[in-house]
Formats: structure tokens, sequence, C-alpha cells
């Protein structure tokens, strides 16, 4: 025998009584109780009850209409409930029981302070609400709904496409380190061609040991001659391995690249302070392909992660994350996104970076760089 | 023995004597010749002898100065000169002869009406400039050279990364054309969600055999529930097949996708009539995966292109070209450009298109839609 809801359009809950509470709460983990055995159902729970014939109908309280799944669907104004309706309904599908991201679906104890923006709070397979455990914190989103920087936080973002093909994304915040211990040379001799610097003699270990540069065709051994990025001539002129100026070569990347060039430069420049060794990710669409541990170039290892930089401020559209990520997939590497902040106080102010995210140690060696991976997460 | 050049400043070549004729031009493709057994060469072809040790120096003919390779090198001016030597060096390391792809090196008959934008003819490999055939024209640049799509020639374009590192793409014009054939119902009902269209029991061929929409979890047979793109809906309304007006779904559509929903309707609706059935590439980060033949869903093959619509007037970034050609074929698909023109004068005003192209069927199909394909090439 199977029920009929009753909208409570004050609390915006679906109420069902008899014996729900057993059937559909203790059992199967919708809604959360009320007084006896009556139940309250987000309209997202309701709908799928009524989608798989658990509930008959939900009675209007005003006109006393009784709504089956399709009227129900039609009636619900929520903007987004569509595409909740599916995530919801594809967790379901594969297992797992979820429930509203907030009181009193669940505790708020177990969600962190950015659960503003959480909208289910997904439990491990076989738990539910009352087991005081949550697998993802799960946001939703469709494909053309953009999520700015300042919005990622540590779970889950689900991606409704525009057909309702679903995408989940691991979002983690990050703290990317090497051990590449490199010693430099200084006073190499340096040419500043157009937009790249040519090293016309320097030590070959520059390049077989520390990985700067690209041999010139034929030249990679008796008397190598090194093509440097202005990246890695900025570096290097910083460091005065290279006899050109910091100042020169970094004017000239603002020439060729704009502002851009200096968001890159810093990124480069902490990357490789973290001991790992960025060069260029062109190939993959990408500012940088990364190798944490370089022994010698002519064992390198395959590079770990993707890096594209960004001003904190960008706003993602998921089209361009659903590219990315899927990229690096394919070539079995992880994408990160590093966000750089205008300056600490706007970056405090826009990012909010609280200490208890992994992201800590690294706003300490770097007050101004965010470091966020997506990876495909399937449930 | 070896020999030296001499600038030629007014003819903006490298003169060399003696019997360089035999030796550079007839053995080995450089240049071209002049009287006796002298001859001329570019900037880019002195620089690569002297690169091999094959010239010992160039003299400057103001100063007397002899050059060798890196004076010569730093001395040359001309804009993009590295990168266009780095390419030049690449393809006679991998066996190629070629020339500039202009008068006198070679005949202009070789190339097509648009070579004002070629750099370089590449010879097949064993033939050289006088053998009356092109293998390849390329078109070099490097990765921070912007690519008005109004500038895409069928040849091949070479992008030099800041690390000097080379990739080529093969750029063709396309004629895509495929032999799904459909019967469409008519009058189903429809409804509007927020930004979908769901067809509450539609026939299932409409999802079976034509291929639109997805239908709902577990409501795949016996009653189909089907969530269609305000794409696939607004080409389902302007034929009568589902009873919405197919000016409230493209209104819908411009909500929330503003003018970019028009230009994607468009490449749908001619993907459509052209027996294509394309859908969502969003997971691929494009607008459309597509199929050339649709029998029966439950026996679909691989989708064949990954398309992105632009703007006709759209400017490339040669990073982005390289993320969606390196995505495309890691999923073994042809990335190809749908350019939506505003309208026939301006598409004839900024592309040029000529009837000797691919695309002229195209352009009788549709007046205003080109499409280019971009595919990795190794030489």
């Amino acid at each position: 025998m199977s029920l009929e809801g009753r909208f409570d359009d004050d609390a915006g809950v679906v109420r069902v009584g008899h014996d729900a509470r057993q059937r559909y709460h203790d059992s199967r983990g919708y809604g959360y109780p009320l007084e006896g055995n009556e139940i309250a159902l987000a309209p997202v729970e309701a709908a799928h009850l009524l989608y798989r014939g658990d509930l008959d109908t939900v009675v209007e309280k005003s006109t006393g209409d009784h709504l089956d799944f399709q009227a129900f669907v039609s009636r619900e104004p929520g903007t987004d409930f569509g595409v909740r309706f599916l995530v919801y309904a594809d967790l379901r599908e594969r297992g797992f029981y979820l429930s509203p991201a907030r009181e009193p679906w669940i505790d708020d104890s177990l969600l962190d302070a950015e659960h503003e923006r959480i909208d289910f709070a997904v439990f491990p397979r076989g738990k539910g609400p009352g087991d005081g455990e949550i697998e993802y914190a799960l946001r939703v989103i469709g494909e053309r709904t953009d999520i700015p920087a300042t919005e990622l936080t540590n779970g889950v973002l689900a991606v409704v496409d525009e057909e309702s093909e679903i995408t989940y994304f691991d979002v983690n915040a990050r703290d990317p380190s090497g051990e590449t211990d490199t010693d430099l040379p200084s006073g190499v001799e340096a040419a500043l061609l157009e937009d790249r610097v040519v090293l016309w003699e320097p030590p070959i270990d520059l390049y077989e040991d520390a990985f700067y540069g690209q041999p010139l065709e034929g030249r990679e051994y008796e008397r190598p001659t090194l093509q440097c990025s202005l990246l890695e001539a900025a570096y290097l002129a910083e460091r005065g391995v290279i006899d050109l100026g910091f100042e020169t070569v970094v004017e000239r990347g603002r020439e060729v690249e704009g502002e851009r060039f200096d968001r890159r430069l810093r990124v480069y420049t902490e990357l490789r302070e973290r001991e790992i060794v960025p060069k260029t990710g062109y190939k993959f669409g990408a500012d940088f392909r990364t190798y944490a541990n370089v022994e010698s170039v002519s064992e390198l290892s395959h590079s770990e992660l993707l890096v594209r930089v960004h001003p904190d401020d960008h706003v993602f559209e998921p089209r361009d994350l659903a590219l990315d990520v899927r990229l690096a997939h394919g070539v079995r590497k992880t994408m990160v996104f590093a966000l750089v902040g205008e300056s600490d106080g706007d970056r405090e102010m826009v990012t909010g970076l609280t200490d208890d995210t992994d992201n800590s140690d690294a706003s300490d060696a770097t007050t101004d760089i965010e470091w966020w991976s997506l990876e495909r997460l399937t449930p």
C-alpha cells in the first residue's frame, strides 16, 4: 500500500504520515522525523518517492489538488530543482543515501564552515543521516552556472550538462612540493632573442640536472646551446645565473604576454622554490606540466601535474573545467589551478582562505597563491 | 673546404659563390641560382648552413665583419626569425627540403591564392624546389601569435611554444555530411522546465532511432520520459514535433546562454540538415560530438567529430587550439570548428571564401557556416 503526502508550505516540506518514518526515514534515509511516525521531506525527496511510485500523490493545501510526479515537478518553481533532482536520483541509483546539507536533515557540525555552498550531504554506502558520517559534501550546478574561483571548496562538484548527463569533480586544496635540488652556476652568457633567451655555451648540468631550457638540435652535448623561455630566463637572471638583467627579461615578457607574464612568473618561481620543476604545458593547453623529482633529464619520469594559472578573481565556466580535467585525466596527470592574488589583503578578502584547509601551509610558504586540484570522480 | 657568404642588403639575401650552386642548391635544395655558380640564400637558409658548419661566416658589406652563427642570429632583426629558423631546422632534420614560399625560390603557381600567409613551401621527401610539387604549405607562428579565424587556410600550421618545441597542425576546410534519416512524429506533449525540456511520453523512436533527448533513469522503455536540451527542443518545436512554440524555446535559450544560443542552434540545425546527429560535447569541452550515421541508439557507433562553434570573427589563441586538438586526438575524434557568420555579406567580406576551397558545397548548402578541421600532424 502506498501513501500520499501533504505540502507544508510554511516549512517548505512535504509531510507524510502513517508508517512513513519506519518505511522511508529509518530504513531508506528519506526526510527527517516529526511527531510520532510522521516525517518531513524536502521537495527533491518527495519528487523521488513520487517518481518511484512509493508516494501516490502530494496534495496541495490551497487547492486540494492531487499532484503526480509530472504535476509535482512542473509545479516546483525552485530554480535548479531540475538539476538537483537529477543528481539526487543518480546517487540513489548508485546506492547512496543523501540529504539536504542543512538542519534538521543533518547535524550542521558534520559540514565545514563553507557549507552554505553545499547542496547535499552524501553518506557512505550503507549509512544514513543518523550515522554521523559524510562521504561527499556535494554541490550541484548546471553546465551554464559559472563558478567564481573564490567559491571553490573541498568537496565534490556535480555538473549537469544540457542533455542531463552528470559529471562529478573531486575538488581539493593542494600544497604541492617536490625534491628537486639543484646547484646553479653564475654569470652564464645569454642573449635575449625576441621572446626567448639563448644560452650559447652553458654548463650541461643546467639542462641535464636542473632541467632549464631546451638544447638546440644536434647541440645537446659537446657544446650545448640552450633555449630558455622568458620565465626560465627571468628566474635565472634574478639569481645571477645568466648575465641578463632581471628587469630586461621581465619587460620583454610583459611586452609579449602582458600582465599574464607576472602571474605566471610568480607561479613558476613558487614551484621552483617548492623544488618542483615546471616546464611548459603548452602541448596540453596548460601553463605548466611539473616534475616533482628530477634526478637527471635523461632519466626523466612522467610529469605529475598540469597547472593552469588564473587571477584569484577568475570565474570558471564548467565547460572549460570539463575540458581541462578530461585532458589531464587522458594523459594521466592531475589538473591543478594556481590562483594568484593581487595582494595579501585582497586574497584574504576575496578567498576567505581559512586555516583549516589543506592550503594553510601553502599560504604560509607563499601568501598569495592558492592551489586547487580538480579530478574526475565516479561515486 | 667550406665557404663564406656575403650579405646583399638590397635583395635581403646572402650570396655564395664558388661551387655553391652544385653543392647547396642542386644537391640540397638551398637558395636559388644566380649567374654562373652563384646562389642567393634567404637569411634562414644562410643561418642553417652556418649552424651546420657548411658556411664558415657571412660577411657584412658595410663593416666587413665576419659573422658566425651566433653573431648572425643575434644580428638578424626580422621578427619571428627565431621561430622560422627553428621550424626550418626541424624539417631539415626530418629529411625535407623547404624554401621560402615566394618567387624566385619557387614558382608562385605552386601555391593557392592565399599564399601570402604561407612562410615555407615544404617539398615531398626526396624532392626539391625544382620538382614542381609541394607537400606542405607551411605557416609558422609563435605560441603567442593569435590567429583570426578569417586567416585559416588549407595547409599546415607550425606553432613554436615558449620552450621552442614545435607542434604541427593539419588545417583543412571540411564539408561534413551523414546518412541519418529519420521520420519525426508531431504534436508530442512537452514541458519547458528551467533550461531543459521534458517530453513525458513520446514515441520511443524519437530517442531510439533519431537520438533526440536522454531518457530519465528507469523510464527508458515502457513509458520513456525524454529530457531534451533547449537546442534539440528548438529544432523539434520548429518542425511541429513537440507542442511548444519555437519562439518560447528560443527565448529561454537566449535567457540562459545569450547570443551564443542562436549561433549554436544554427550549427545544430545545419548538422541535422546534413543528416548528422549532434549531441552535447560538454564532456569533451566542445559544443557537440557528432554521429554521421545513427541506425539505432542501442547500436550506436563511436562519434567522429568534436565541433566547437565560434563567430567567424573569432580570434584563436594557439594554446586553445593545442588543447582542443590534443583532447580530440586523445579520444580518437577529429576537432572541427564551425565558424558562423553574422550575415552573407559579412562572411564574404571577412573570410574571402573562394570557390576552390572544399568548402564551396558547404557554403551553397548553408551560406554562412564554415567548417575547418585541425589535426595533429607528424611531418
